[in-house]
């Protein structure tokens, strides 16, 4: 590439980052958003993020455009290359975390009488961690961080024994408390939605951690 | 492109369809085999699933991994261009919906006493319907069909309605017999990864639709 062409590229990559920053921002405030509307049974609150979705994926759809622009006309090669297929990748991965806010949001009108409804309790702090995690996963993808990223995936166990141990309180619940099976029920959900937001920070984490050495990190799974 | 390189790049997307057959075959077989697992508790069968899920995730690296080298050698513009692209995600789309039958063969060891658990029964035939999209979009897929691509979309209607219909059951079921509600929220979670299936199965086919005729199918989600 010559020096103008190598400009334009390193405009368009930031412009491409720019935008995965934009989702990013967007999911993990529709994270919290959804877990407040389910909390205190905010109809209009579950509805705006709901909204905020659709402009989630448009930017996904925007990021897609302008890597399929970025190929077509700079042609790049190698780690550029590599650099604008994890950028189309890592929209998609946001994009399915925006899907699983909207999907809390959309169960917020399933759940009846909050009052006394203790397995409520347990969803701000599991949800608080794994905005956490989506937060940091952007900045580790900001700033090529893969120190940042493992911590990242380290995190990820502390949200999957969150849900095991939501999972178990849920159950007993709807064994003392057979009336509120039905709402009882979207709570597992929405702690099984938080829990995949969690995996899919720790899918980002790996792309980051892989862009930034040219190795995944040790697979804990197996 | 001369003529050697249009034939290089058709043997090229030639190899990247085949791939995405093979995941999609084999994505097929999982739903079917991870089912037949839960119902009949075949642990082994559970495991085979498992297994398979990462030789699914193995041909997705090695469909990424050919997209690149298909950009960064042949320089594809345009409608080719689209095409690579249009693989990419499809593929990705096929390993999700790998990961749920992963996710259903994981949960066979965590329900107990299948003999008279009525809430398996409902299992098969919502089963049945999610594999058969999954075989027809990829028909679509193969054959750059729209109207089956439509006809998938269409069929996810009744994936939706059979979900609902598991939903309310498996919740009477629970009020009625508390002593399986572990079991039975198990069953929740396979009913909603049958459902997420569909949706994903709808996903791809609204791709092929696009990349067929340049236009995405009208969103009957609003």
């Amino acid at each position: 590439m010559n020096e103008h062409t190598v400009k334009a590229f390193d405009e368009d990559i930031t412009r491409l980052r720019g935008l995965i920053a934009e989702m990013g921002g967007l999911a993990e405030l529709s994270i919290q958003e959804s877990l407040e509307a389910m909390i205190k049974g905010d109809a209009a609150l579950a509805k705006g993020v709901v909204k905020r979705d659709k402009k989630i994926d448009a930017l996904e759809s925007e990021v897609d455009k302008l890597a399929v622009r970025i190929i077509a006309l700079r042609a790049p090669m190698a780690d550029d290359l590599r650099e604008v297929i994890a950028a189309l990748k890592i929209a998609g991965v946001v994009e399915r975390i925006g899907d699983y806010s909207k999907n809390i949001a959309k169960r917020v009108k399933e759940v009846e009488e909050r009052k006394h409804f203790e397995p409520l309790t347990l969803l701000p702090a599991m949800g608080e961690i794994a905005a956490e995690m989506v937060h940091d996963v952007l900045t580790a993808y900001a700033s090529r961080d893969p120190i940042l990223a493992r911590e990242v995936i380290a995190t990820d166990e502390k949200v999957d024994a969150f849900y095991n141990s939501i999972f178990r309180n849920v159950v007993s619940y709807m064994v003392e408390n057979p009336a509120t099976i039905s709402s009882a029920a979207q709570l597992l959900f929405v702690a099984r939605n938080i829990e995949r937001i969690g995996d899919h920070a720790t899918n980002v984490a790996e792309m980051v951690h892989f862009a930034a050495t040219g190795n995944y990190p040790p697979d804990e799974d197996g």
